[in-house]
């Protein structure tokens, strides 16, 4: 049956047959759970601690207790999950959507990062993917049979996306942009005048932006968050991809949402059931209530803020290893080019220390001298900082 | 942007701008019922009542108290869930499977027969579907930029495939066939010698079958049912897609499963968490009580079995109208061309009665003269019966 596979499914990696060690492909991660490994590679909040939120808790046994929940919902996510959405979405953005014309549920981001690409995607199409990324966000386009151009950011400029950069590889089949913003594994938030000229090079040159916003409910440091939709001209090519899983730490329940516009909408609406299917009723009830609940994002980022600084000084302490300050989320970007290369050192961590982090390599071309780790893992300050001291036994002895 | 949009999505109906009514598609069905209308059209068992079986609700509170169900699966389920499908399976078709080789969860079987056909099709492919089918079996493909070919099947001969059919629409260009069985929305189960002919048919031809096995869980009247994988060669070109939706009546959950070879196993793994992203969590925890719970489908088959001859009775007493009891689930389909057309009906009783049903050219052309409703609807039988008096009240209203 293989001679029957399209191409762009030949080199999907990390199946059965495969030496390729991915933490989130088959039963990878579950294999080093059961031998008693530690995983920080998953991005994952508290992983892998109990910490469903309270007020989540409630609503979900409310709803079992109540029973319909074994029913479908609406494909396209049940109204008030959408005015909730559309609410956050104005704190936010200060953009004023309609929840039943500019929004749609989505069973977790992932299916929703996909379903964002698809209905423009096909062989022959480029797209411009500044790196390092989110390497699902590269691989979607070569399962759609289109061509992902890396276009690589500097660690110099902060990874700050260059619009001179992006007018470089620009082709006569260049349909859409792909950002992920904050950025997933640098932890970098594009700057207010970095979104600007993004804007301008995505109407300049007609194209389609996708906006990965999974991690734009933690933000340090009071630097300034801009979504690219809230622009000017933006919203009519901007589809903007978001969660419930990172910020409010709710990764297990599958819900993220799409706005865009109306025009776009009405395709996405259209095709839900097909391609999505539709998101659980019972998780639709438990989103409701995180996001009326701010003290779930409020909690989470003043823990992770003051974990901060220790993670540094313990990756900064090693000869030849460097690291900043995360601006966002979970996510520490750790430059190792000094003692090797990332994917001969995690593999080596994980035999030296049963600890799993992720090889930079996996997240664009020229990224091989880093190691990603989640160090929003853990409930508590101390039980990540001993795993992270692992991390650092395990570069101290490589060699 | 709309120039943007790629082919295949130019026809996608339903969405915002759009007149065709669609009982699962953007606020359609919300609409319905929030102005107290009834709604016979989603598949959904027991629909609207409030019908968790206690053994998942138990499941599910337990899964919320601990916590731990804020937290991702793995994307392809977890090894409890997975070891407990093969079981059933086991039981269902004598398949012997393995749970970390052949078998898959997916975030419900609508998304999962989308996944099924993804890695196989593309422009130019021509699929051959028997109809009348589930009508997201034939949008799938164009969605993709195939071409689905329909091979109507004959009230005559209990709309059973046959092998003639199938070979009068064969060219060089067919690539898979895909069948819905036990049928939606006719109910029909495909026989043993249907089933043999349809696997010599696939294997002549080196064709990839799909098989919708959704309403395989409730069977009447002893009629055997056949998983044309567990016909001998027909497990490495068959790709089984099933759902916890209609037999467990646990559709809020999104809950289905594919198994095939390990072969194809091996791209299903390798590209589920970009696709399908992962199953919740606390819903496969959930799904995992079902399976250890005989009672919830022996209860049912018990209780819908009961209710057939009395569904059937009432659309039989109208003069022009017909139907045959269910072979299977939860489907009536009912025949109605000596009174007109189903398209204008289904409206004509939407608006007479405020009770909607499916017309019958939504599951292929030339079943225009039909209606297909869910008699699976509401626990209490007498209310079911109620909501069937009122379409028969709108068949003898319409003219
Ligand atoms: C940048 C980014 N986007 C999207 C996702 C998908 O998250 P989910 O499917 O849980 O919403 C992830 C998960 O790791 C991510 O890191
Ligand atoms: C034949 C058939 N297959 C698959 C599905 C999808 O069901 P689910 O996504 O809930 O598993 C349906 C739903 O109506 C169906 O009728």
């Amino acid at each position: 049956m293989q001679q029957h596979i399209k191409a762009p499914f030949h080199n999907v990696t990390g199946g059965l047959f495969d030496s390729v060690i991915k933490a989130d492909v088959g039963e990878g991660a579950g294999k080093i759970i059961e031998s008693g490994g530690t995983i920080l590679a998953w991005a994952d909040p508290d992983f892998p601690d109990p910490a469903m939120p309270a007020s989540v808790q409630q609503a979900l046994i409310d709803s079992v207790n109540h029973g319909v929940s074994s029913h479908y919902v609406m494909p396209i996510g049940p109204r008030e999950l959408r005015v909730a959405i559309a609410d956050k979405i104005q704190r936010q953005t200060g953009l004023d959507l309609d929840p039943s014309r500019n929004i749609i549920v989505t069973p977790g981001s992932d299916s929703g990062l996909f379903y964002a690409m698809y209905p423009f995607l096909e062989s022959g199409d480029e797209v411009l993917v500044p790196t390092p990324t989110y390497p699902n966000n590269m691989v979607n386009i070569s399962l759609m049979g289109a061509k992902a151009i890396e276009v690589p950011t500097q660690a110099e400029n902060n990874y700050q996306i260059e619009k001179s950069q992006l007018e470089k590889h620009l082709t006569p089949n260049t349909k859409m942009l792909v950002i992920c913003h904050p950025n997933n594994p640098t932890s970098v938030v594009y700057r207010k005048e970095v979104i600007a000229d993004i804007a301008e090079f995505v109407i300049e040159n007609d194209l389609i932006l996708i906006c990965d916003q999974a991690f734009e409910d933690i933000i340090f440091d009071g630097i300034e968050f801009v979504a690219p939709a809230s622009l000017p001209q933006m919203l009519e090519r901007t589809v903007t991809v978001c969660s419930m899983s990172k910020g409010y730490g709710l990764s297990g329940l599958r819900i993220g949402y799409i706005y865009t516009s109306d025009t776009l909408i009405d395709k996405y609406y259209g095709a839900a059931v097909n391609i999505l299917g539709a998101p659980s009723h019972l998780s639709c009830a438990g989103a409701i209530a995180a996001l009326h609940d701010d003290t779930i994002i409020n909690e989470r980022q003043v823990r992770l803020a003051n974990r901060r600084a220790t993670v540094c000084e313990i990756f900064n302490s090693i000869q030849g290893v460097s690291c900043q300050a995360p601006e966002s989320g979970i996510l520490q970007w750790i430059n190792v080019e000094n003692i090797g290369n990332g994917a001969d050192i995690t593999q080596f961590i994980l035999q030296d220390q049963n600890v799993l982090v992720n090889p930079g390599g996996q997240y664009g071309k020229g990224f091989e001298g880093y190691l990603r780790l989640i160090y929003g893992c853990f409930r508590d300050d101390v039980q990540l900082f001993n795993a992270c001291e692992r991390v650092k036994d395990g570069l101290i002895n490589f060699k």
